[in-house]
This record gives C-alpha cells, sequence and structure tokens, in this order.
C-alpha cells in the first residue's frame, strides 16, 4: 500500500473521529461511537492495547518491509479488514457501496453487514474486484438468513461471518431504541425474504436473532453456503475451540467494540487465550479499540492473522467517503510499517508474542 | 417476572438513587446512603464488582430463559432478596409495609430489621403471601432477642436472620447520633419486652448489643425459633464455616453496606473464599454495592445462592412506595435477563465461577 | 484510657491537623508537616496502611477490650507512643514539658528528642511518673552522645533510641536552612557538653551526625547507658536483624516520616519483613502515617508491638497543650477499641495477621 | 566533584527544565521536550523510576563516600555521561563546544552526537582533556559512517557509540518535518563526506540511516575505528547478548527518550533483565527519564554501570552554557552522595539490587 493521504485530510484515526464528529449529526455520532452501559469495555477495549508494551528487536534487516498476508487464502495488502457494521448510509449517501470501493482499493477484505443498507449484490457490484465476506446472525426464521447465505454465496462473497454475541438483543427493549429512530429512514435488504417490502423496519427483524443459536449451526451455515464460516464475538478459548470442533475456519475475538453488554473483557486480554486454545487449527482475528498501527502490530504479536477495524473506517466514511476510508487504512499501514521497521520485523510472521509485554510489571531478577 | 416499570420511573438503580436524593430531605438522604467513615468500603463495595469482568459463554441455547431458584427451599422469581434496613418510615410513610407489599408482589424474600418501625406482625400482615425472614442481633438482654424470635416464627416468618457485625456499635459514641436524631420519631416495636412503651429510644437499645455473641448463640436462635438461622456479617472463610459448624443454614457476606466500620474488605473480594470454605453445607449470599443485573450475575457466579439489595429498595420506597421497589427488582430482573442470556446462561445454575475474571489480569500464554 | 476529649477539641487526628494548621505560623506548619523531595514517601505511608484492609473475625466474646500492653516492660495504657520530635516550643510554649504531661496522664511513653528545647532533665521532672525513653544520634563527637546517654539514665530514662537513618544529614546544604531559620530562637540543651552555651546552633551539632555509626555502636550505647537501646530508622529485615545480633532491644521501623530521604518504601509495607526477621528477640515498632485507630491495629495485626506517631502530638500540643495531645491520645485510643470490637479482638494479641489483607487483591478459587 | 551551583541557577534538574523552557524559543522547547505520539514511553521512563522505591541500609560506615567510577577504562568523576544529542547550537550559541567544556570541568564523559553542529575535531579541540565518544548511524553509505569512525579515532575519541534504534527513521515522513524547520539553519560536519558542502540538509542524511544494520555491523564499526563499540538503543537481553556476542563492548538500555517510537518499554523496567543477559561480559548503561541523583542510584542498583542524560544537560546549556551544564551534574552529583549515604553506600559497588523493591509491592509473610 503506497497510498498516502491528501494533506487535507486527518493523519490518524483519532483526528479522523474528531472530524467526523464535527461531521456527522450529534445524535449519529453519539450512536456510532457509544458501546452500552457507561462505555466500560468500549474504553477498556483501548487501554487494554496500551497495556501491551513493545520490546522491540534492534539490528535486524528492515530493509524492505511487507505488510502483506492472506486471510482464508485471499492475499491482502495489509492485515486490517473492514468490520462489518450496519447501516453504513448513516456516514455517507451511497454508505456500503463507498465502503466496498475504499476496501477493493486498499487491498483488503470487506466484511458487509447482515443490517446493510445496500444488497450483498449492490454491494459486490460496486466493486467486483474486491474479496467480500457476508456478515450475518442466524434469525429465528432461519429461512432468512439461509437465503442471505445463498445469495451472498451467488455474489462471490468468499466467506460468511457469523456473529454470535447477540444473545441478549431479543430480551432488550428500552437502549435499542435510540438507533432504530435513526434507522427510520433505511431498509435492510440483505434481511428480507423474497416479497417482502424494503421498508419492514429494523425492530422486527432484529428481534428475530435466534437466541437458540449453538455451535451445530456453524456447520448448517457452511453447508447452506458452501463457504467457510468465521465465528465473530468469541471471547474465551474454550468457545473458540468448540466453534473450530464444528468447523468455524476463523475466529473473531470481539465484544461487538462494547457494545452488545457492558462489563465484559477487553478483547486484547483474551485473545491470547483463544488463539492458545485455536492452536492453529483456524485463523484467528481480533477487533475492539485498535486505533493505531501500534495496535495491529500488537494483536498480531499476541497471535491474531489480522484484524478488523469498524468506527474507524465510518469516521473516514463520513469524513470524506472512498477516500476516507482509504486514507484510514493508508495511516494504519504507514503507521504499521514503521512500528514494524521499529521490531525489526520485515514481515508479519516476525511480529512475534516476545515482542509485547505487559507494561505495569516490573522483572525481578533478583 | 414480568412486571414492567411505568414511563414515568426510572430505569436502573443509580436513577433510583438520583431520584430519590431529591425527594428525600438531605439530612435522611445523607444518612441512609453514607457509610462509615470515609466511605471507603462502601465505595470500594461497588468497585469490587467492577473487578470481575466478564468472559461470556456463545453458542448457548438461551431461548428460554429463567431467574427462578429457591432460598432456604422458598422459591423466589429472582435471586434477589430484599436486605434488612431500619426505620423504613425516614423514605416512606408506611414503610416496612409498603416494602413487604413490594416484596410480595416482586415473589422474593423480604428481611425485616429488628429496627423496623413496625412490627414483625403488622409486616406479616401487609402482604400474607409474601416470605418473609426476621433480622435481630443479640441484645445484652437476650430475652429481647428471644421474644423476637418466638414472635417472628409465630407470625409466619420463614427464618431468623441473625447479625454478627455489630460488636463495635456498643463501643461507639460520637457517629451515632446523626441517625439517632433522625430517628426520634419513629417507635421500634421489635425491641420491645412486652409492656414497655413504644416510644423507648434506639439509643438504649442499640447499645444493648451483646458485644458477647459467639458461634453458639446461633444454636440458641435456633432453638428459641425453631427456624432456620442465617448469619449476616461475615467477610472470612474460617468464621462461615464456624458459623455452619454450629447450625448456620446460611451466610450473608457483608460488611453492612460500609455502615459498620470502614475499611473492611469488600464483599465481592472475598466472596470466592465464603463460598469455598462453607463448601455447600450451608447457602452463601451476599450484599453490598450490588447495582445492576450484572453484579447479580457476578455474584451468582461466584457462588452465592442470591443477593440481597438494601440502599435501593429505600430509594425505590422513596420515589413511589411499593410500585417504586417493584420498579427497583424489575429493572434488575430484566437486566439479569440480558446478561444470562449474553452469557448463555438459560438458568441462575449456569451462572458459573469461570464467568468471571478479575479485569485487571492480563493473561500471559508465553 | 477514659479520657475523652472535651466538647471544643477536634475527634480525630485529621481534625487536628487542620486545626493545628490555622492555629501556627505558616512557615512552621509547613516545616513540621512536609516531608523532603515531593513528600512521596510521606504520602505513601499514609497509603500504605489503607492498602491494608481489615477481615475481622466475628462471633468472638468482646465484652471485655483492653488495649494495655506494655513496652520493654514498662506498661502502656495503649499501644501508641509518643515519637520524639524536635523544638516542640515551635508547637507550643513550653513544648516537651507539655507532651511530658500529656504522655503521662495518658498512661503511654514519651520519647524526648535529642534536639528537644528542654533538657531531659526539665523533661522528667515535668511529669516524674511517666515512662520515657531518650532519642539522640551518634554525634562525630561521640562524648556528646555518651554525656546525654548518661544524663538520660540519671533521670530515670527507661531506655536509649539511638536514630540511625541520619547518614545523609552531613551531607546535606540547603533543605536544612528552611528549618534552621526557624530553630533560630531556640536552644539545644541535650546535645551541649558541659560549659557549652546554650545558645549553640543546632546547625553545628547536627551536622556533627556521625556517619560513621555501624551496629557495634547500639552495644556502646548500652554500655554507657546500663539502659536497652531501640534503634530506629530501620526498613530492611536484614538490618533488623544485625541490630539485634548487636543488642538492640527494640526496633523502630521508621523512615521518619518521610523526612529524611524521599522515594523510600513505606513502613506498612515493610513492617511485616522486618518482624519476621527479629523473629520476636526484640520488640519491633513501627511509625509513619498512623493517623486513626484502624492504623494502629492494621500495625499490631502486621507484628508491631506498639505505633509511635510525631505530627499529630504536634498538632495536639499546637491546639491546646497538655489536653490536646491527651485528646489525640484518647481519640486514638477510642478508635482502636472500636475496631478491635469490630475485629473480635478482645485484646492487643488477639490483633493476628490474618486480620489484614492488600486490599487490591482479588482472590482466586477456581 | 565539589563545584556547587551559583545562586543564581536552579537547584535540581526540574529546576532547570523549567528555566529553559522560559529561555528556549517555545517552538524549540518543544521539540526538544517532546517525545513521540502521546508521550506515552517519555513519561512512562520517569515514572518506572519511581516504581523502583528504596529501601537504604543503616548502620554502615558513610564517612567517606565516592562517586568515582570507570567506564569503558576511563576514570569518571560521577557516572553519569553526557548523551548524544544532535543540534546543541539549538540551545546555546556555541552548542557542542559549550557542552565539551562543561563534560571535561565536571569530569565525565561527553558523547558528541552524528547530527552535532560542530565538527567531531572541534568538539575535540574544545576541551582537549576530557573523555569523549562518538555517536553515529549506519548510513546506507557505509563510507559516511566509516569516515565519521576514522575521523573520530584520530580526534582522541575513546570509543564509538553505535545507535540502534533508528530503523523506523527512513519509513517516517511527517513528524519529522517539525524537528527539520528548526534545523534549517545548523550544519551537520560530522555527517559529510569529504567535499561534500555543510549546507547539505539533515533530510537527506538523516533518511539515509541503513536499515539493513545488523550485529554484525558492530564488528565493522570496530574494525575500522580500532575503538570500542557501545550499542545505543537496546530494550531486551537476548538483543543485549547478541550484541555483546558481535563484540560490544558496551550496551546502552535506550528508548532514545521516548522519541524514536512511542508505546515501548521503559528502560527501568528492562535494564535487570539487560544487565542480567550481559552478564558482566559488557558494561550496561542507561539513559531515560534520569532526573535526580536517586535515579541514578536506582540505575546503577539495578546493574547500570553508569547513566546518560541527555535533555537535562540541554536545559543547563540553555540556561547558561557551560556553567549551567556543570550545575545540572553538579546538582546530580549532590544528590548522589546523599542518597548514597542515605543508603549506606560509601562506593557505587555498594549500590546494590537489594536497595530497590518495585512501590507498589506488598510483602507477605503470612
Amino acid at each position: 500500500m503506497t497510498t498516502t493521504p491528501p494533506p487535507s485530510l486527518p493523519s490518524d484515526l483519532d483526528g479522523f473521529e474528531r472530524s467526523a464528529a464535527t461531521s456527522l449529526d450529534p445524535a449519529t455520532y453519539r450512536y456510532l461511537a457509544n458501546g452500552s452501559g457507561a462505555n466500560v469495555t468500549r474504553d477498556a477495549n483501548r487501554r487494554a492495547w496500551d497495556q501491551w508494551t513493545l520490546r522491540p528487536h534492534v539490528l535486524r534487516d528492515v530493509s524492505h518491509i511487507s505488510t502483506a498476508t492472506t486471510v482464508l487464502g485471499a492475499a491482502v495488502e495489509l492485515p486490517v479488514l473492514i468490520a462489518p457494521t450496519a447501516m453504513q448510509r448513516m456516514a455517507w449517501i451511497d454508505g456500503e457501496l463507498a465502503m466496498a470501493r475504499a476496501s477493493a482499493a486498499a487491498g483488503t477484505v470487506l466484511v458487509t453487514s447482515m443490517a446493510a443498507s445496500y444488497s450483498v449484490e449492490d454491494v459486490a457490484a460496486a466493486a467486483p474486484g474486491g474479496t467480500r465476506w457476508a456478515q450475518m446472525y442466524l434469525l429465528r426464521d432461519a429461512g432468512r438468513t439461509r437465503a442471505l447465505a445463498e445469495r451472498a454465496r451467488d455474489a462471490g462473497y468468499a466467506a460468511i461471518v457469523l456473529t454470535v454475541d447477540g444473545a441478549a438483543v431479543p430480551y432488550g427493549r428500552r437502549r435499542l431504541a435510540d438507533g432504530l429512530e435513526l434507522a427510520q429512514p433505511f431498509s435492510f435488504p440483505n434481511m428480507l425474504l423474497p416479497g417482502e417490502p424494503l421498508d419492514t423496519p429494523l425492530t422486527e427483524l432484529v428481534n428475530d436473532f435466534d437466541p437458540a443459536t449453538t455451535a451445530a449451526d456453524i456447520e448448517r451455515l457452511a453447508s447452506w453456503s458452501g463457504l467457510p464460516v468465521v465465528v465473530k464475538g468469541v471471547l474465551r478459548g474454550d468457545d473458540a475451540a468448540r466453534a473450530v470442533d464444528h468447523g468455524a475456519a476463523g475466529i473473531v475475538v470481539s465484544n461487538h467494540g462494547g457494545r452488545t453488554h457492558d462489563g465484559c473483557a477487553a478483547t486484547a486480554i483474551v485473545l491470547p487465550e483463544v488463539v492458545d486454545a485455536v492452536a492453529g487449527r483456524a485463523e484467528v482475528y481480533v477487533d475492539g479499540g485498535i486505533r493505531a498501527g501500534i495496535d495491529v502490530a500488537r494483536a498480531l504479536a499476541l497471535g491474531a492473522r489480522a484484524v478488523l477495524i469498524g468506527r474507524p473506517t465510518l469516521w473516514g466514511l463520513a469524513v470524506d467517503g472512498t477516500p476516507g476510508v482509504v486514507a484510514v487504512l493508508a495511516a494504519l499501514s504507514e503507521e504499521l510499517v514503521r512500528v514494524m521497521a521499529f521490531c525489526g520485523a520485515p514481515g508479519l510472521d516476525s511480529l512475534t508474542r516476545d515482542l509485547v509485554d505487559p507494561n505495569g510489571a516490573v522483572h525481578h531478577h533478583a
């Protein structure tokens, strides 16, 4: 990735957030920026990365640095995937379409949300050359999910991302309201069955999450779509291992950016446990609080294959559409290259666990 | 529990406290809200729950969730009991009677204080269908306690709660004064011997706590009343085990909401030790700083059978009497259901210790 | 101790400090209140006690509570000794004489400073019935120290307190100046050789501390005086054991209230190590940041025989002379009785180490 | 060192920084004071020293204290070397020349930067009697570095300091700009090949750092110059040991004062690991956040042979040129003497690891 941000765009992700906070209307910004409850988990996500201080290697040849890797066999130019986020038209006029173009331009993977405001087919058509995964929940009416899985396969998506941290959603009432008001103008073409009107409100569909979803459903998704299934929303090694036992090709360590339930563990804390439990039988990704190249390096040092970023891509979208998202990814890429050089790591496989260290620790060698 | 709070009431327990702080006169609010000393223990209680971050399970069937359990064999709709608090007429015109109605309506257990402003008999009559326990201290004049134990038994109370953390009270002089001024208009019908005037001041009776109370008194209480005895105010495993050796049917891990002495351990910190020491020979409950459904889940994950809440019930009472308390319990119930769904726990017995983790910890898997 | 403070005096030690801060001139208050450097150690002393949360015992008979003990064989009514502080006339017109009367009235031990503004003989005469120890440094001119040791013995002092944390003093220049300006009007009768004028400035004498003082000097002091020697200013187990090997009868774990050098360990942190290293061969005392009865209880639970308080006695003196100091001790005594009752400890020997617990710790019982 | 600062100069290093902040123009001050990113590492450096509380020894003879030692065989009066910093003319009219005179006057080692505004020959001529080391990077055009190494040898420099933490520099663009604007008026005579104009801009030369530098280059430097090579910028034991395997005579534990990359470990945290890994086969030095004599003592207690200070020498220069730097070193020296006396350490070899202790720790001796 050699794209450099134009001079008028912010140069780091916090700058993009500040800029987006002024260009979005306040209610939309709050909806996107906030987590659940008192934002304890959302904020813990960020701090947890900082807990891992770098112990860089020196005197290693870093005259050539590459951030390229593969995810589920597909080449990407940097190990930063675009997380699924709902209703991207909140942030930019043609939302998911602009995001898709940015993802393809940056050479990474786009994960399209089941709650996208454009259909998986339209998103695919917007940037045919890109790699796309399709995110979905298992709905009570499993036929809806199956229909989407098949459509995604037919539209050339490379994987299904099954989000599994939504079990509390059907039991909630109040908090959802904020977002739903914002959602009123949008349609959800990926959640509909053939013939259903485009303006079916999200409430019905979301309350339709199937709280009976179990690991066996991973296999169902795989058989419906013929695609590899990535399970998103895991915070424990045992759950990750069980998901892999049931056919998961990838695990996303995620607490939904702190949006589903406050008070749960930060992803940077539990990532090593999940990596160890999966033991190379699947790829492990992580999201939550990643805001700089150093965080990407930390995640990979802890064993992640790649990271996903959600909110920052929305800030990029809000600031400048496709070029804004490209600039966000370019900033991360440039920062990642620098931190790799600093750590003596010419390639991503040199980002090994010994490079990170919980920063509070004092080393005794008495 | 399916009761939902009416739209005008606060939606969570902190909202109830804020609302009560404006509806109560300032001196009363301070008396109820404050702990002892610099409130170190009171505040540590709350923070200590937050130390236990959730490590939720996913991919478990939570299509049916129940918060029902039993305490000492009695069915309750949720594992949140109403802690004994003195002089509830401070908060609402008919104090304990309104509280009793709320407890019965919510399907839980009411613990009536020895320092109630209504008699155990009146409280029983206010909500005959509810389950009630009677809290008491052993007074120097043990006959007073025995009389109350027998009255409680006769009035259909299901258990005696013996509070054992009051040994410092007879040695105190100054701090008690604040509350006693507030107490002037109230009578203490449960601390009197037959024939004593209703207006006997609390000072005499409270200074009458017997500092010679020992574990053998648990057996005395049991033999007087024929009821199971729950020992409240334990912060150590060894003390808990000793109490069980002397016949305690239940242990309440409690520091009296930080009111008896500042500087002692938070209940969420010592709960696991007590649970392990009791080893299933009695039920273990806990109070102190529980303000949300997630705290209830944490307590049960750490091995508590149920929790008690004190101040929040007073805030509910102060805000709206019986419906206020019902709304407090309904808010906790709704939050508990959501966190159980989030954790993959269809029933309370699925709230196991692996679900919680001290949040400061960084997991090494080097 | 049954003395109760008159209603007009503060009721706790922080109240006495606030009151003294207004009654002393600002420069004097600052000189007395401040430690060295950025006050890191002074403030760490206080916080360190708070680190030890209480794990109180319940169901123990505390109908009779006694705070009495002995120190070096002398009976005291409470385990709180009066630390040596210089030039007490800064705080009250007849300084050390008023302090001596308070100490005797409260039934504890007075440690008279080598830098007192009254002679050891005058101090003894002010309260003949009290127990007194005489604090001293070894000066370069050892004859001065020997002369004081002999005078103290002749004046009925029960022990010599040898302060050993002053080795940096002869190497200092600047910081001393503040205090010395304040010291100008005072004389130092305990540092003089016979015939020297009373107005010999402190500078000369203090710069005269012998930096060659070693453990062998403990034996010298003992042989000169025939009295037991207490070594004050130890922060390590190995040093304490060495001092005892050389005849020390007592060890004061002390960092001089943070006044000699900033950045050293808090006394509450190192106390257990010293207690274990001494292993009962001598008595161990501690000072630094003790401001409440709970701190006294913590210190004794960690193995101290008694504590010393310095600044609080000066605040008492500044507020009301002898009755002020008595009130300070009475407040501590009352608080100590309450915390003992709370902990199920009828006597000081029931204050055992299991009662305290570092409060940050979360107990795992997975 | 017996020089005392004249009364008008600040008395400690923080005072020098405050004074320099007013005498330098704001942009220059910011450039010198700031680290990279959010200054997390720069600030962590300072805090990390404070983490090591002192456990001083008492009752040791400190009537004679010496801060003298040797570094690479050369005698120094105190274990505080002057770190290499670029373009010292930013701070004082004749920059490096004034610094050289101060270093010689204070009896310590001057490390001259490759990016000095004066040539190594001019610096040598400014204070011929002093000990000097020459700092350099390996540039892509290795001939430049070789030329400097040979010039340094010929000018009587005693060692080469090879900085190895610059691998990220060639990959950076934006952040460098601030400093380069400031650098415009300066020339870089030590980075030029014979015949190149003095006004060649730093940008080209700095972007010329060779990212292919490896441990084998240590041997190259040694063979070019015939001088011992000190490797600066190591934060890990394994890297340090590898450098020594390749002939390093000294290791500087350094994160470049937090200037090269934010988020890496504080030097005080990793120092013990490096000392243990080197195991006496080379000398270990450390820089980063050392601002007081106690920090010097801590570093030596943890096994450093000496420390380097960078920014404080610039503050001294900015405040008063040569006398300002001398005063900075004198302040550290005086503080070091005091802390050595306080710790019972007559010489630097008495500063042993048992004297320091991570201050958060509570010692259990249950």
